[in-house]
């Protein structure tokens, strides 16, 4: 049996005491964007309820085109207005660098990746660089309330760093 | 007080039950890719404990240069073998057209974005076209267990379309 067998036996408990639907807006109108890092449950770090959030993660929790599109559509047709960031602590970006990543897939693969692997050295200063680039952007429309943190993977507390 | 501050209210009972940190790699070495609803609970809807799996999300739960940058560094550096595509019912993506999105924009600050919406009108065929976008990029090495899931918001079971 795979993993995937297993998590839907545990999706078959999930539905069984199931309810729903809620509405598609998000009721709290804040969308999160945080790192894809197995130890990081958004719902339980920030204490959030089906139904309350947008959450938008990728390797890092940094903001690329794909973030911005994300909250575009996230503000623009589904009514959030604050955004919180969420690196975190021991992260695997902090150990390595885009040339040696894009390197090795060329080496194996004999092509370079077209995109930047947006690994970073400092993650106080990725989380304010991640606010910056929405605040940047022309096409997400509220900037006033974002936030930046990085949640301490020994601790579960989130500190503010933006 | 801002949402963002009750939140973080909420991380402050979450940090004091906290017991970690759990290892870096996902103990389940399964990547999730899911749309950003939410109603989305992965965690939840998975039966996904702290540490077994990472989780990538965005607007739609589709497959971008965003998404491949994060399967490769999953797979490649972090050992994740399966991925389960996750897309949902009552999606705001069937709601809009790209052009009409970018219009839109356009009309109001002037620029147009260089980037696709990935709006779609059919929930099966994306999660196959997302399905189908992995397996096509050279960049993500391991392709054969990749399964894809539409999940019902009104009775919270994930129905298997690719």
């Amino acid at each position: 049996m795979s993993v995937t067998d297993e998590l839907l036996a545990n999706n078959a408990a999930y539905a069984a005491t199931f309810t729903g639907p809620l509405p598609l807006p998000p009721a709290k109108h804040v969308a999160v964007v945080a790192c894809m890092d197995a130890r990081l449950n958004v719902y339980g770090i920030l204490g959030l309820a089906e139904g309350e959030a947008h959450v938008i993660r990728n390797a890092g929790g940094v903001v690329t085109d794909d973030e911005i599109r994300s909250l575009a559509i996230s503000q623009r047709l589904l009514g959030t207005r604050e955004v919180i960031l969420i690196h975190h602590t021991d992260c695997g970006m902090l150990t390595f660098t885009d040339d040696q990543f894009k390197a090795d897939i060329q080496a194996e693969t004999g092509i370079k990746p077209p995109w930047a692997a947006e690994a970073f050295a400092d993650l106080d200063a990725d989380v304010r660089q991640s606010v910056a680039r929405i605040q940047a952007s022309p096409f997400v429309p509220h900037t006033d309330q974002i936030r930046g943190f990085v949640f301490d993977v020994a601790t579960g507390k989130l500190n503010e760093v933006a």
